[in-house]
């Protein structure tokens, strides 16, 4: 499994250090980054970590921390929390990567640690986010963010746009694309996942007193799953929705309009152990699910939990897809 | 304190009913319906609650489940769970005699039990919804829906209208007058309550990569109510922000920019105690935060907990402005 370092400024580096350190990492992992920037981080951490650099997966030796060391920076350019040029740019690097070596076959999937969106812009204007990125590699348009927890999994019609077009990306086909994938998704391990679908308007529209997407999108867009026998309903509002499928476990899924409607509810019920997921690529892939929290990077106080939960998560997709 | 009882076909009468018979309702309430309903709720409950029909608050007598009561429905308007033009109109009147005598100091604040906005609306169409009702009786302008629990406030840039008008809600004068308004409506309780404001995008719009209301709008209106000595801070992201209110307790509230920004969370959280409280109004009022759940309306099924943690929050908000 290739797991991507993120930002040398931020947290990523820094938690697969001490992850090695405590054990937290098997020898099944990959990490895709530089290999100076992690010699220095594990005496700056005064960790004892055997690196390895090595120029492919097959060359991974066991017991060490493996590297497929692209090269691309110094140990001087180890700076806690700088928001910099040639750390954001380095970070897509891995992904890049990482990426190309799923499609290949030569891992299983990746993991990714935090990239940090401006420090990647300054030299790629036109990042949007590590997930756009990685569908872009791949050449797929249909996909979804997924966070899961042992509890529930919750897809997203859109995530790292503004508002306003978050709203505009509530079409029918978009909706029904989100439930399809969803199920697809889910349906490798569970039979004929429920998936319930949120409303964009408060009380999902309350009948059309508040808004009309419900109507003219999200019903009918529902109506077509189910159609096509897909155990889709609603839509629901956001604020009741998530106490159905978590406390009283009447959902596998809850299908959301926007990034928040989602990742509010989900982040407090369950902030340590969400797991992102990439669905609708033709590679795993997972992600922890917090940022580079420049400041608090190379502290030693990131918790480090997320990434053994995306590592197993990112497993169990693997090996579904295999049984297959 | 007067508890209006709601529409007739909800189970708000019934959960006046049940409290009543469980105990759970102290001598200082005072229920603004009509009794008709009640005595034929109680029959069909098979509950046995000494219903008092009384036309002014000073008439209440102990033990006694002391109705004001309006004479608009008749026992055979009980019709549980129908849409109804005459329980939506009476609800509202309901509501409409318990401000006015709110306003005119009989009562020490309301409690309100749900209404049914469809059913309102076939006789009034300009209802939105029960806070605007109560702030229009009051001839405010200046209010905010605030969602209570144990451990945190929310409050509200807007609550019941389409997303896309939220949006346009989200101006520096009104994010301005919500967070004056959390910190007057605090300040009784909490001296120099921490207030925490969300941003409209998601990730508070990333240093304006998703969105500019942050910096265009929300971001001054925190800086002049900083400037006014209020703590206010942000904007932060939704989807981290409640988790460092509520589990590492760091704000009192969370200013919210749209209602299923506050409320999802909120409700999945806490999704039995949460107290819906008008601030800004000149009256003490609080709700129970459910609706008319017509579907398990008069099966005494619905749980009646949320009535007395409203009560006891209309209370605490009314002994605090005897006392100031």
């Amino acid at each position: 499994m290739a797991v991507t370092m993120g930002d040398a400024s931020g947290v990523g580096p820094e938690i697969v250090l001490r992850c090695h350190a405590n054990g937290e990492l098997a020898n099944d992992v990959v990490v895709y980054g530089d290999a100076s920037i992690l010699i220095a981080g594990a005496a700056l951490l005064k960790l004892e970590v055997p690196i390895q650099a090595i120029d492919e997966p097959s060359q991974a030796i066991p017991e060490s921390l493996n590297v497929i060391d692209l090269g691309l920076l110094e140990a001087t350019d180890l700076k806690p929390g700088e928001l910099r040029a040639e750390s954001g740019a380095a970070a897509r690097a891995y992904v890049e990567r990482a990426t190309h070596d799923a499609l290949q076959g030569e891992v299983a999937g990746i993991v990714t640690l935090p990239m940090n969106k401006q420090a990647t812009r300054m030299s790629d204007p036109n990042f949007i986010g590590h997930t756009e990125l990685i569908a872009q590699l791949c050449d797929v348009q249909n996909y979804s963010m997924m966070l899961v927890t042992e509890d529930v999994a919750v897809t997203h019609i859109s995530a790292h746009v503004p508002l306003t077009e978050a709203i505009q990306s509530v079409t029918k086909e978009r909706v029904r694309t989100v439930i399809e994938l969803t199920h697809d998704a889910l349906s490798t391990g569970t039979e004929n996942p429920r998936i319930a679908v949120c409303g964009l308007n408060p009380h999902a529209g309350e009948n059309g007193l508040f808004g009309d997407e419900e109507k003219q999108y999200i019903t009918p867009a529902i109506k077509e799953t189910v159609d096509a026998g897909i155990d889709a309903s609603g839509p629901y509002p956001a604020d009741t929705i998530f106490h159905q499928a978590i406390h009283r476990g009447r959902y596998d899924a809850v299908s959301c309009m926007y990034h928040d409607q989602g990742h509010a509810p989900m982040k407090l019920f369950d902030f340590e152990s969400a797991v992102n997921v990439t669905i609708g690529l033709p590679i795993v892939r997972t992600s922890v699910d917090h940022g580079t929290a420049f400041d608090i990077a190379w502290t030693g106080t990131a918790f480090t939990s997320s990434l053994g939960h995306a590592l197993k998560y990112a497993w169990k997709l693997a090996s579904r897809r295999r049984s297959v």
